[in-house]
């Protein structure tokens, strides 16, 4: 073949590439073959790809093809790689067909039985806390926190996303509540030391468990925090408060019904709860590339899909609240510290995990700050419950005040 | 027949209405016949029922019923009604087969088509204008107030549900809004007078946009508020702003895809909306009573149903908030207003009509106080909308301060 045709065909595969990216202002290169949007804004990166079997992958399938490109070096990002996301993802469509049949399989393969949920939990959470610690705030919380001001620093911001829930909630001292999914633990034990209630907290990850009941013991709460290694289709006791912050995105929706049977068995009728959870504004399955690398088993619901955990049991919505710019900067964190700690994630786990984990990462951001992806918070209470604060004025007292007690009056009727 | 036996009819008759009432400690009385509740609650009314016909009606379908008799005088309740009816809502299950055949055949002869729903609105809008003014506040807000505390008055507490809602939207001077279901006006006017923004406000009720044109004309604001006295699916322009406050009741779930469809022709992806509307904990028709006498065609959605309006067209949710005890307390104001006006109604409208208007207020404030129905405020971003507040703290800005500058800002990014 002459080296015209070659690049005859890269043109086309080019080409093709363009269709499923849309108008993003990305040009595309591929040695002397070329493709630039039909678009009047600037191009803000072009995307250089070496091989043509690189290209073909990410024709086929440009979500994979340029994810598994990107973490094995295969594709070269010219310009910020969070803009070039967002901008892929503002302008991408519909979805190709090889995407389509690997989400199906993934779907199936990846679904969330008790076996399921503990072969994909641990996946993820149990890669090795000094990881994790890299590049997580000090209380290594690992959901979308909660800024005062967007100029706030991490920290500030995790402590008062702690204390914002515990708000919403109005947690009263001697109050039992059940958490599921705990992560490293640091909600249950802020509640305990600073609402003075008793917490029983599962989770089906070993390392954070192990860590959670290290940590209170250090902090002298045993007594008032119970870790237990095991999943929330187990709780059975009763308390008077649910809550869950970043689990429901690895329940499934064909699991809500059972989810909202156990939250109903542990708080019946008169208790209250919270749900934090990443969505969407229209239902969609999350993306094939993380669902393979970082997240197996994982489903973002919009806000119809996840009232399956909830109508079927009569709970009653009291308050929800969207904070994905919130997530956004969060995110942003994580990353500048990931970046920050690269060298050292690439001596430890080598440069495929390290590439492929920046790319989860700003990812992340891209798709919160383009809407992709939302964080809803639901406040909830039982049918017959007597919960239900008159405003949500309370939860706006400066974080360095306490809430006054005419408040918490209020929360009840 | 001897009067034993007479007597034995009606205990069986009592027995079946017991069973469909449930443990509410409630006395049934008919002559010599009584049913007492199983419950160790102390009674709290004594329902007498003169008539075995009324009552077999009531065992037949206590709603209707009820109502009826209530209506006519043909059954007397010794104790509060308020509490009579909230203890009947909370005790009271499974609703009885004629109840049923009636429901079915109300959503099929109310339909809210465009001829339906113009014939549903007059029924209850077009009554008369001086007839609400006997009991509704001095601007004629018949939708849930906000009541920054429990003890403000009902006119202040409207203010403040005006103010709310043009916060919660974050309107700036020079934007354009459209409100569907605009009532006598008042929203439009507040708008447009203290946001300086342009409002279209459609409304079927010849009664209340007659009455609006009016007052806005009297305010001098004609030049920036615009009546128009069509359906809302006639909206064609576009517009920064959607707004409805109290319409979704009224449009019915087979016609949610369609409203969402005339709110994306409105705002398209980057505009923002409002809808506030009276809603359920779990699906259920409306009241058969209610729907024959007072709001036809009426349905108030879960949370999950009026979904159906925004996610087929990838709007965000950023804000649900529920004040259903807010609307309890709004009733209890129209509910005492409207005692004092009573002779004057019975003189205007007779008396069936003043205390058929009577029940369905003190049937109303049972229903927000037990929970029976909900109120949902929900604030929703077009997917390409900038718009997203930072925070909600903005919100809680005394209501005698203006937001400050810096707050406007935080509500884009």
């Amino acid at each position: 073949m002459s080296p015209t045709t070659t690049s005859g065909i890269d043109e086309k595969l080019l080409a093709v590439l363009r269709r499923l990216l849309g108008p993003a202002p990305i040009a595309l290169v591929l040695g002397d073959a070329r493709n630039l949007p039909e678009t009047s804004e600037p191009i803000i990166a072009t995307l250089r790809i070496p091989e043509r079997s690189t290209l073909l992958s990410m024709a086929l399938d440009p979500e994979v093809g340029f994810g598994d490109a990107y973490s094995t070096g295969r594709v070269e990002v010219d310009g910020d790689l969070v803009r070039t996301l967002e901008s892929a993802y503002q302008s991408s469509g519909t979805r190709p067909w090889l995407w389509r049949m690997r989400s199906k399989w993934l779907t199936w393969s990846q679904a969330n039985t008790r076996s399921g949920s503990a072969r994909n939990i641990h996946h993820h959470y149990d890669l090795s806390n000094d990881f994790y610690r890299l590049w997580l705030d000090e209380r290594m919380l690992y959901t979308c926190a909660y800024f005062p001001t967007p100029e706030a620093s991490l920290e500030a911001a995790q402590e008062a996303k702690l204390e914002m829930v515990c708000r919403k909630l109005r947690l009263q001292p001697g109050e039992t509540v059940v958490e599921v999914g705990c992560g490293w633990g640091a909600l249950a034990i802020y509640m305990a030391q600073h609402y003075g209630v008793g917490v029983k907290a599962y989770n089906i990850s070993h390392e954070q468990i192990t860590y959670a009941r290290e940590w209170a013991r250090r902090e002298g709460v045993s007594n008032q925090v119970e870790f237990i290694e095991d999943d929330y289709r187990t709780v059975k006791e009763k308390f008077d408060v649910f809550c869950s912050v970043g689990m429901l995105e690895h329940v499934g929706p064909d699991h809500y019904r059972e989810l909202g049977q156990v939250i109903h068995r542990a708080i019946g009728d008169t208790g209250r709860g919270f749900l934090h959870y990443i969505g969407r504004n229209r239902p969609a399955p999350l993306s094939v590339w993380i669902r393979k690398h970082i997240f197996p088993g994982g489903y973002p619901p919009t806000i119809r899909e996840s009232m399956e955990v909830l109508e079927p049991q009569s709970f009653s919505v009291l308050d929800i609240e969207n904070l994905r710019m919130h997530y956004a900067k969060t995110l942003e964190h994580w990353l500048a510290r990931f970046d920050a700690a690269f060298e050292n994630v690439v001596r430890e786990r080598g440069v495929e995990f390290a590439r492929m984990w920046r790319l989860y990462l700003a990812g992340s951001v891209a798709a919160f700050r383009s809407g992709r992806l939302q964080l809803f918070q639901v406040l909830f209470a039982g049918k017959d419950s007597r919960f239900m604060p008159w405003t949500r004025e309370d939860l706006y007292t400066p974080f360095d005040q306490e809430i006054s007690d005419q408040a918490w009056t209020r929360a009840t009727y």
